[in-house]
């Protein structure tokens, strides 16, 4: 035992919280952060999240992705997809990954979150320090031929309502910390271009 | 770049997830999990539960406490304290556990939890192998003679409602994994008991 439990009484003790963020990121040898992609569905936001993952967990880096898979039918599965639902939705990972970050995590959230206010609301929540937005840049036209997922042919026959390029407005990000350009570069610029941008600032050191 | 990468064509590549909770288990060195501490107000919760974490730290372990203090303000900032609202709290905080331990963390709560049945929601979402229930058993008039917070005293004075123990029922555990005499045993016995538990349990092994 540590000399931090102080015993006050036969009966009450106290022992606050001595394991914070500092002692976590110095057991992990690198920083806690948020990578925030936008973009438009098929602009490469999971393959990018994932494939930069993949690099920092080779440098022992401790890494995890909050996408739809794990989070839309676990923590917001009580939420659809009105405006109010995707705000809340929105709200509810930013938190998440407030707190996986202060766990000394890099946390990466690969969601189209199309509105400039929403992200803005992330960033504010989570904290200028810890929130990296990387806009994934690809044009509607390549987003749509690509259609890995059949998703904009549904959406052009009417069968998806509200889909982000089609029929509801995707707002450019003003205020990305990066833009990489996942409609012309390949996979392997893109990555990175990430991993050098995370390095100069600090996230994370060579090996 | 690793080969995982697949170039398809000179637009769409593709990059499904590869780094897996075993192999963030092995960059750790230890398993993740969700210690569940359940008991009265004053029953030493919070103060075991960093107890704990603080000797999991010191053997290299990464842990993260979810309490009311990180919790309520955020996540699950909207929710008040009906039955409705306290039950979904347990609910996000079970989901947002389920994925701290998939991402390796060693995490803890520290609620009340005073409801069996909402108890054994978290157990089922979470899964049993992840899941250890720990019940704080200390009795309602050594958690009153306590009284850390004052909150006691308010109650009696009618002036928190569905306080749990005094005007809202505590249902004791069932399955508890492990319950621990809070009442009666030092804090150095308690943390002492969970964490040889944890160790039987192959969370984490000696180093």
């Amino acid at each position: 035992m540590t000399n931090i439990a102080k015993k006050i009484s036969s009966n009450v003790v106290y022992h606050s919280a001595t394991v914070n963020r500092p002692r976590r990121e110095k057991l992990l040898g690198h920083h806690g952060a948020v990578l925030w992609f936008s973009g438009l569905s098929g602009a490469g936001k999971s393959t990018l999240a994932h494939s930069v993952e993949e690099e920092l967990h080779i440098r022992d880096c401790l890494t995890y992705v909050f996408d739809g898979d794990n989070v839309r039918h676990g923590l917001c599965g009580d939420l659809g997809f009105s405006l109010d639902d995707r705000k809340e939705n929105l709200r509810r990972i930013s938190e998440m990954c407030k707190l996986t970050a202060d766990a000394g995590i890099i946390a990466f959230t690969a969601f189209i979150s199309p509105v400039q206010k929403d992200r803005q609301n992330a960033r504010a929540l989570i904290g200028n320090e810890d929130f990296i937005e990387i806009y994934c840049k690809c044009s509607l036209s390549i987003c749509e031929e690509r259609d890995v997922k059949g998703l904009y042919k549904k959406a052009r026959a009417g069968l998806i309502p509200d889909f982000t390029g089609i029929s509801s407005p995707y707002e450019e990000p003003e205020n990305a910390d990066l833009v990489v350009d996942t409609g012309s570069n390949s996979l392997e610029e893109c990555t990175n271009q990430v991993l050098g941008y995370l390095f100069r600032r600090g996230i994370f050191s060579t090996k």
